[in-house]
């Protein structure tokens, strides 16, 4: 296990995935009060809101207010999520407080794009190509390219790596003819098909084809795999998960109620700091942001470390008996 | 990950394990129940009492009614555990169903033998020596050592590996002495400390010492990283692990409320199956086990996968649209 990384970029979505799938409404000062006390655990990259129809997803028609609302910590980038033109617009208006990137981003599967998008995967090729466009009118970068589904799908099934990269060959052809040069990869186990030999398989080859590529891992512990599968991607080098903190979120599109939600980013900053790994997050900070997230839905979620406290807190203990 | 073993044999420990630390009174019925269930989903090993004292654990008062009253299903072993010569007459009774088998079980934390048992190591071992020559003098074998809290303790922190192989060590000469030979060690993560790296670190100095020795897993998911455990245990050629179906279980002895219980038995069916480990076990049967356990207990259980359904289950749906 030498070649474990030095430090990992963990980059927060709790109050992103997790507010938007609650099914009770969530006070827009609550909201704040989560997207601050996180900021203050050393993480250093939070995605705050989804700039979404209200309709759609009401959870977020305060996306404004919130984004208004809250103190910036000095250090810290806080990102929003736009799906069209009218969300960009409405991230644009917060510039002075988000920083706004660009993503091409496709799904591995044709029918998970169908079943989302209400779109083939080429007619979500072009929207790709003219969103592109548009954030560069913008100037906006586009940097990143993220593919769902990319280990396995509730309406395909199992998903071959052959496909995933295809996909992000498509996201790559994109952006030569846009212009744009990416840095970054997203993979995401959108349904929670991933396995810790999956995970190795699929960054084995896109790691082959794109050598330079830094990739990210985005993960769902719809199985309890997910740290398993986090630990396969430290293995292959991987240094940016996007995790959700007490395990907040879920998957609308799963098809079935109670899936669970991201991996923790408690469970993964214990993972990582027990190894020697780096995350600059202060895990006992983290577990008292993620009892408060609890306290803000009303309801238990499926972190085990936050119900079990950190070991750190326990040598404490132990230090002080013997 | 060429070197990943072919099949495991999974200890099911949910009877055991679950209904000991359950609150509320469970029927004898209802464990029956659960016990001849599992029996059909092709586990092949599964605990199904505890032989204790009923005033310490009142949730196995009924152990003999619920030996005496399961159907044994040909090809499954039943197991009971014990802790004293008491314990063990109980088991004996019902040696034409249980497979009986002793083990020299001892603690790597000095700590948590004095609050778990009230003696010191060295008295501990006395007593390991005594109930050793008792199994023998009963014609009950003894060829397991177990070693709890093998990877760190909460009332002493870490545990080095050379504290683990000292443990072993002091297993192995109680063996020698009393003319046993062993032919397993069980590690058992009691409190929740491993993570893959100490798992593989202790797993690679306790084969370098002994390599001829079958290595058990004893797995609890305290802070979220049992699965990930699992994972470096296979890695490191472990083909046999304690689980409880749905994660019944906890730890009585974590000294906080809400601790996860042991590795769940669906989410390790889960993890190796999926990678071609054999495992004997039907998944789907296993999960409407877990719903079961779940009914019987009256609460929702820690498994992920229990609720999001298996990976098979979606490729049959998935198969029929496409």
């Amino acid at each position: 296990m030498g070649d474990l990384p030095n430090e990992v970029e963990i980059q927060e979505e709790g109050p992103r995935e997790g507010f938007q799938i609650e099914p009770g409404p969530i006070g827009s000062a609550d909201k704040i009060r989560l997207i601050e006390a996180l900021a203050q655990t050393g993480l250093r990259h939070i995605q705050v809101c989804s700039f979404v129809n209200p309709r759609l997803v009401p959870g977020w028609a305060d996306a404004d207010d919130v984004v208004a609302g809250f103190r910036s910590a000095p250090g810290v980038h806080y990102v929003g999520l736009w799906f069209n033109d009218k969300g960009l617009d409405r991230a644009l208006a917060h510039s002075d407080k988000l920083t706004l990137s660009g993503s091409i981003s496709l799904s591995a599967s044709d029918a998970f794009t169908r079943k989302n998008l209400h779109r083939s995967h080429a007619e979500n090729v072009e929207a790709m190509r003219k969103q592109t466009r548009l954030h560069l009118s913008k100037n906006v970068p586009v940097r990143r390219i993220g593919v769902m589904a990319a280990f396995g799908c509730n309406f395909q099934g199992d998903i071959a790596p052959a496909q995933v990269i295809s996909t992000l060959q498509d996201g790559f052809d994109i952006a030569d003819e846009c212009g744009v040069s990416i840095e970054s990869i997203s993979l995401s186990d959108t349904m929670g098909w991933a396995t810790p030999q999956r995970v190795e398989r699929l960054l084995g080859e896109v790691r082959s084809k794109w050598p330079h590529q830094r990739i990210t891992l985005h993960l769902h512990d719809t199985r309890g795999l997910a740290v398993a599968n986090a630990m396969a991607g430290l293995r292959m080098g991987v240094t940016r998960f996007d995790s959700t903190v007490g395990g907040l979120g879920g998957c609308p599109f799963a098809g079935h109620k109670g899936a669970a939600g991201n991996i923790c980013t408690e469970e993964l900053v214990l993972l990582c700091e027990e190894m020697g790994i780096r995350t600059g997050v202060d895990l006992d900070a983290l577990i008292e942001v993620g009892r408060m997230a609890e306290e803000i839905v009303g309801h238990q979620l499926p972190s085990e470390l936050l119900h079990a406290g950190s070991l750190n807190s326990l040598r404490r203990k132990a230090s002080v008996v013997h």
